[in-house]
């Protein structure tokens, strides 16, 4: 069904990959052995193990990343809680709006995903219009998303459509991502849209809130909510942060570590999954001069492929290949430091061995966008189930640290030393403390905060209304009576215009967040990197870079021969020692079988021990990709593999300094 | 309160200690800025976020852990989910036994953890019964363990007690964890024991699971639990791990990543949290040969410090200094695998910096134990709030492959070639399977499954029994009508003897499981490296080893001087290269607060670049602990810094090697 081609440029096959991947324990469903027993009632849809294969390539990868952007960048890392009490989502807005909407089958039970069954339906009349008009359906535009190819229906109806409906079918598949709950409950009713199992009617959308909910202590009367996503923890604790900073900004912050979404329903393997490793940067800037970034000029001549939020709006797919040096000039990007980040997430990708042709940024559109973004842009990789989110680079403003700040009155701003102290008259609001108390008892800290949060503007009517009705009512959303208001008269409360001299100036950040999801992009890595030798479908190879290939060094006795045992075990030790993770296979299968056992783990390297070891001291070296070994003393060969991994010189350069050897591989 | 001692042999001050590492940020209270807010109404008990020193220190353990176990043994690591269906811990036992007591106040509403309700009781009255006997508080014997000092009354009333009660009351403590809730609540009855908070009456011990408990997916009908340990998910896959190590046997498996427990009521900082991260180990071995350890040679010599179950029986808590070959002569540790564990156990924390006159081995007693496991010691380390479980090393026998293989149906056995094949004479249970479909429908499984369970025992009396009474009922917990038990005549079923030829052995594996709580253990490294120079209770030293300290090297120029700003970047570079990581601190703060202040972060050396640096070329490496310096070149220096990070040399080496420069630190 997929377009998408392998490594070696031909069709990508979804089912040798995945058992492939499978059989070498990449990973696996996790429970698998309870799915299958009686009695199972359980739901364990996305849920993954990654065996020692996948382990090792996620440790890797977090490792690059971690170099890559927390040591070259000097960012303050934090492990916070995955646990979060439901006040910190309340104010964060997720309790309320982090939601996907859901139809329910009333007759059959089933929940489905809304803009999934309107896409679904809707691609499979389109084929099915194709098959009407015998256009070949190999050569299908590609899906556009992971929600599709995965969930598609399988029986294609051949029924023809008109023209205008073909065109307005492609228009609302382009911008899917932009309807919201009564948009597509409009488009699943006006487009009879139905169940594809059972064909029965679904009830209009709901928000269904994907956050997994616990609840802390004995009591029962704490809920608690597992994060969806590391940023809370890093905003809350953005004081500290600052602190330990020196006070000096913008800076940056990182983590990394598990986040949960309750999935509708999860069907995609390892791309929809509900417990995934994210690498999240929160980088704080002042608003007013951190549109500009100091290494700016270090990237601006990196091209990115872009596709932008006009180009989706008009229906189109297309990509502009741009410099962020000119998309900046352009206006496509919006400034230096949304496009520093959306750089360095391409060189990060491509480091650990994205192919760069599958690669592409693409901009939300407005109701897209979660509900703290005003800018968005994603990487995403293309893989055999289409185009995947695997970055997020969001600008968030100032919308989190506000809203925490508002919330429990902490403040999360920066105070900078002015170079000129400024005058500034403003409307100044002063409680008489003395009565508020006794007036308003427990409820008094409240009616300050609300006194506090009142701007400008407000302050200004405020202070006319006081002087004409005698009293005025504010919002007061903490009052223990519930009311959410408070009344104050002029012998509480005085409004006045008052000029001071600042000689600081106090801010709240702007934070842009590239959020990496590690699982997605490790997936999307293993088919970029995937392919198979001549036209043995068997004989599959896994090209990971060495920086992030689970074992860097494969060690093989020639045979079972006593004599190599000590030799192999000795270079196992001298290479860990040089840092160099390596594995022996000693068992009895050929020197072809289990070299090919490691093409298939990704190994890059392997080194066999033969009899020409025990008499003279030499080893052989092998690549994976060529296949091709050279021979020398062990010494010379454990320089070879440090600097291949080291990455300071190329296979290439190994084979033109060390004689070819043709020998084992045939034996 | 605490008798522990700091490094420097001075009592040990937990004010300072705990203020020092909230001001570096080692640590913060999670969600700290809502604790305070308006309508808060959260528990965020329990639950701590890592700043940047705590977070670089955690992952430094981490990685000295996987390259002592992971690396050095050739495990397979796995990374499975947190989210865990119900069925898995029903299985496993952990619904229906994974529980502490707990008592309730019905005036207040609090809820008391008895066990620890019980023991700050005792001990208020043993602190009362020494102040009327006029003893010095400060003399006292330690307490055993973290429950006791941070919960412990504060206000001691003095009352003498009879030297009996005194008697009774310390033995009590000594096994205090070996009561279950009935004793526990006789115990409170009996001595009179009431909330510390208002004296109010308790009522009687009740099991409060621990697990915390959430829904996954939309329909809310599938309870999912957080796991409480990684072990569950590295037994399930223990088929896929055992092929993907071709088959062979002994092999160990490892993880690392979060585990839950909800605490009744966290009070003591680090040591009792909600969300903690492990490191565990499952090492699978052949129950007859698996009391014997190949590498057991390497670690016999190696002398622990043990607390064994029969001396805390006696109400002692005397130490023995015995080397790990002895112990298992003399039957004190159970076989060689275990102690060749809790060996590598030892030098693992002492590799990280772990005081090793503050590390002790303690066996459970018999009803303290986890309901998995038949014998366990723990590692201890010695704090200022007593004797802390730091690591847990296990003998879980074959317990948890066999409950989850009676479950599910699926073999988690071993298979083995015998050398000699054997004759094997049983009794064999045969269905007629062409009959029992008709019959049973849905429950033939169930039916197959009660017969495969039923031991030689069972179908010897069966057999007898099917003889004489025409039929028989045996149970079967999973049949559909609720029965638990199916009824079989000899049409369906026969019993005979048989005897056949086994070329293969198959067996259950036994599991040792080390269980590392790294929080745990990080924090009470830091007590354990913690001390103060001089008199100056604010000048604090953290002396963590290189391996392990958050940050390797301080760069700092001497002055904000334009010259030594380039220099500095560039011996940052160079170290990052070098993979030594580094800080710049170019802060006007003088050389001498500088280092101060890394001091405390534990930074083990600092690099000064001076004038002499721009005329000669020249730089200063100073090292903490003793805050001496060399000067030498900037290439001696970092090839200095190198060896010193990689431990293949001493500062005292270096010192002998390098000229000593007394300069800067007092300007």
């Amino acid at each position: 069904m997929s377009e998408t081609m392998d490594r070696s440029g031909r069709p990508f096959d979804t089912k040798t990959f995945d058992g492939m991947l499978r059989r070498r324990f990449f990973f696996t469903e996790s429970f698998e052995i309870y799915r299958t027993a009686a009695r199972w009632t359980g739901d364990n849809g996305g849920l993954f193990d990654y065996g020692p294969p996948g382990c090792a390539l996620q440790a890797n990868i977090v490792d690059v990343w971690r170099k890559h952007f927390v040591l070259e960048e000097d960012m303050l890392e934090l492990d916070c809680t995955i646990l979060t009490p439901e006040d910190v989502f309340k104010t964060s807005g997720h309790v309320d709006r982090f939601a996907d909407w859901m139809c329910k089958d009333p007759v059959r039970g089933d929940y489905l995903r809304a803009d999934h069954l309107v896409e679904n339906a809707l691609e499979a009349r389109l084929k099915g219009d194709k098959a009407a008009r015998g256009v070949q359906l190999k050569a299908e535009a590609e899906p556009k998303d992971a929600k599709k190819a995965k969930t598609a229906v399988k029986d294609v109806k051949a029924v023809k459509l008109d023209d205008k409906t073909v065109t307005e079918y492609e228009e609302i598949l382009a911008k899917i991502d932009n309807f919201d709950g009564d948009a597509l409950g409009e488009l699943i009713k006006r487009l009879e849209i139905r169940n594809p199992i059972g064909n029965g009617e679904v009830l209009p959308p709901v928000p269904f809130n994907l956050m997994f909910k616990s609840s802390i202590g004995p009591s029962s009367a704490a809920p608690i909510y597992l994060r969806p996503e590391t940023a809370q923890g890093q905003f809350l604790n953005f004081r500290k942060l600052l602190d330990f900073n020196n006070n000096s900004m913008p800076f940056a912050s990182a983590s990394i570590g598990k986040s949960y979404r309750n999935e509708i329903s999860p069907r995609a393997g390892l791309l929809r999954v509900r417990e995934f490793l994210m690498a999240e940067v929160e980088h704080f800037v002042d608003p007013e001069s951190g549109k500009r970034h100091p290494r700016f000029s270090e990237v601006e001549h990196i091209e990115l492929a872009l596709l932008d939020r006009d180009t989706q709006l008009s229906g189109q797919t297309k990509l502009q290949n741009v410099s962020v040096g000119d998309a900046v000039k352009r206006g496509i990007i919006d400034n230096e430091t949304l496009a520093y980040f959306l750089a360095r997430t391409h060189l990060f990708l491509l480091k650990i061995g994205v192919d760069q042709t599958k690669l592409r940024f693409r901009q939300h559109m407005a109701n897209e966008m979660a509900h703290y973004a005003c800018d968005c842009w994603d990487a995403e990789l293309q893989t055999s189930s289409g185009w995947i989110e695997c970055v997020g680079c969001a600008d968030r403003s100032a919308y989190d640290l506000t809203v925490h700040a508002n919330r429990t009155g902490e403040k999360l701003t920066v105070q900078e030393r002015r170079e000129e102290p400024v005058e500034i008259t403003e409307w100044v609001a002063t409680l008489d403390k003395k009565k508020l108390g006794p007036k308003f008892r427990k409820d008094a800290k409240a009616v300050e905060t609300a006194v506090a949060a009142l701007d400008q503007p407000s302050l200004g009517s405020l202070q006319e209304k006081l002087k004409t009705d005698g009293s005025i009512s504010i919002p007061a959303p903490d009052m223990g009576d519930g009311s959410a208001s408070a009344t104050l008269g002029p012998d509480l409360l005085s409004i006045e215009k008052q000029t001071r001299v600042e000689h600081t100036r106090e801010y709240t950040p702007n934070v842009i967040e590239p959020s990496f999801g590690i699982g997605r992009i490790l997936y999307s890595l293993l088919e970029h990197s995937y392919w198979y030798r001549g036209e043995d479908t068997a004989r599959c190879v896994l090209s990971l870079p060495s920086a992030v290939a689970p074992t860097k060094v494969l060690l093989l006795p020639l045979s079972s021969h006593a004599s190599f045992q000590p030799i192999v075990a000795q270079l196992s030790r001298k290479l860990r020692l040089m840092g160099v993770s390596n594995k022996v296979d000693s068992s009895g299968a050929t020197i072809g079988k289990r070299y090919a056992r490691n093409d298939e783990l990704g190994t890059p390297f392997g080194i066999t021990v033969d009899f020409e070891t025990v008499q003279k001291e030499t080893i052989t070296l092998r690549e994976r990709d060529s296949t091709k070994q050279v021979r020398a003393s062990v010494d010379e060969i454990l320089r070879a593999v440090k600097s291949l991994v080291d990455e300071t010189e190329t296979w290439q350069d190994i084979q033109k300094r060390l004689p070819e050897f043709t020998g084992q591989e045939a034996e």
